[in-house]
């Protein structure tokens, strides 16, 4: 019945096919993913994931220490101090962000102390390429002269100019800033919830990307005032807290594990997702855009069990 | 207030701003629009204009006859006899697509007849390129020769091979299908409301784009069974009716005006957003993906007032 019902109406992704006039199985994503070896899965580090706790659950974040080490020195002091704790969600553009952080943040009088945390941080729209992980997508892109996956996030370079920076694609996460270059103080922060806004792509540092929870954000009532921002305060959806995961008791902690962007595996499933050989599709693209590549997540293999 | 609230957090798009070291004010997007002559703003064909009624309000949709003439044809019909009144939106993709029907479509005892609509379609997954309008974009994409637009809907093109397609961006319609490429007739529809899923183009027929009222769809809740559908029938979201406009009285149409893409303010417009030149930008891209351009609709001027 799900078979049918799915394929009535429009198939997609997860079908295993066999084309009509040639006996070779079509491995599916997931057949893909579920053949991976144990080492090519990495397990999130505490000390670089953020939990945000809204009444309707967890969204979990992590975080890009290689791109972003100052913002992301200041979230965590934020974050273990409890600044966003009883803030809110602010903002949810359609098509494009949902953004966080002080209500009052334009209020000098009323706006949250920044506790410990640096009211001044350099900008981090991009770091020298040399040093970092690069693995390469074959696809020609508008944007940049390279771009690829870097630690698990979409990443561009310029090798001529050895610079490298992440890319703003669905659920990556960024510092909101004014109109100066280093305003941004890693307190406001955005996700992506749109087709990839990659024009903001060094233009703003972006500081992670969400892993788990991005529908309880997408999913937000669109704000009526300019830009998209909630018109009355009672429309802000609160924070109940934004928690380090190093900071939360081990079993509390989303146990969650990322499939290696320098794997075989990976590689197998791009190149999947470059030409769809499922018999739905009729034509294979032989292309695919940095933000459409899915960067698989799931729940770690128990202790108990056989890890894969 | 409200421009300090914007510009401390993420300012974008609407700003005017003066760059600090040339006196040349940057026109806002908002300005170029509004600079407009009456002669580059069309106004939405009632034939060509469906109207679907939530509960929560009014999505309108414009078809695309010169791309989809046969499914458009059938959908005109099954707008006429009410096929979709009281149907529903059974799934909710997160960053994929929204879908509606009939959530019996796979039971043949108890789904809703097609009435004098065709059960079966030609395949319109492209058309011939000559006799198309077609205003090119000047940046490269990844997955076709040439991109750019059609009477108002994102498209691509291959001179080589004389076709032309419409492009799955956000808001772009479709007709759901089976595995057979022919199997789409118009009763199963779709929405993109995620990151553009190019790999769609050529196989599988759009039929049109969503001008107003995408964010009723796009929060959706997400469904939670495999390609988010709805796992119960008490999730799905109640369509009140899907109506032609032409079979509307005018007095309750959506008075609307679409921006002509083959205008000199698209052109201009394109460029501003091209190369970002406002003052929060401090690189502009030099490009944009044809997802990413803007495609500007208003409420009509009333006939009592100057148009413009």
């Amino acid at each position: 019945m799900r078979l049918r019902l799915t394929a009535t109406l429009l198939a997609f992704a997860t079908t295993v096919a066999f084309a009509a006039d040639a006996p070779q199985k079509v491995k599916s994503m997931q057949e893909i993913i579920d053949a991976a070896p144990a080492t090519d899965w990495r397990t999130l580090d505490p000390a670089n994931t953020l939990y945000m706790q809204l009444a309707t659950g967890r969204v979990v974040i992590e975080l890009a220490p290689d791109f972003a080490p100052e913002h992301i020195a200041n979230i965590r002091t934020l974050a273990k101090e409890g600044y966003w704790n009883d803030l809110a969600i602010i903002r949810s553009q359609d098509n494009y962000v949902v953004q966080w952080g002080d209500p009052n943040s334009d209020d000098a009088a009323k706006k949250k102390p920044l506790g410990t945390a640096k009211p001044k941080l350099p900008v981090e729209f991009e770091r020298k390429a040399k040093g970092v992980p690069f693995v390469r997508l074959p696809d020609r892109d508008g944007w940049a002269p390279e771009v690829g996956f870097s630690g698990g996030f979409p990443a561009a370079r310029d090798p001529k100019a050895n610079k490298a920076w992440l890319a703003h694609c669905y659920g990556m996460v960024g510092a909101g800033r004014d109109v100066a270059a280093d305003s941004s103080d890693g307190s406001s922060l955005y996700v992506v919830t749109g087709q990839s806004p990659r024009m903001l792509d060094r233009n703003i540092t972006l500081v992670g990307r969400v892993v788990q929870g991005i529908e309880l954000l997408s999913i937000l009532p669109r704000g009526t005032a300019a830009l998209g921002f909630y018109e009355k305060p009672e429309q802000h959806v609160p924070i109940k807290a934004i928690t380090l995961a190093s900071e939360v008791p081990e079993a509390e902690r989303a146990q969650l594990q990322l499939l290696r962007t320098d794997s075989q595996t990976f590689t197998t499933l791009v190149e999947s997702r470059r030409n769809r050989r499922d018999e739905w599709y009729k034509r294979p693209s032989g292309h695919i855009d940095l933000c459409n590549v899915p960067l698989p997540v799931r729940a770690a293999p128990s202790a108990t069990k056989p890890a894969g």
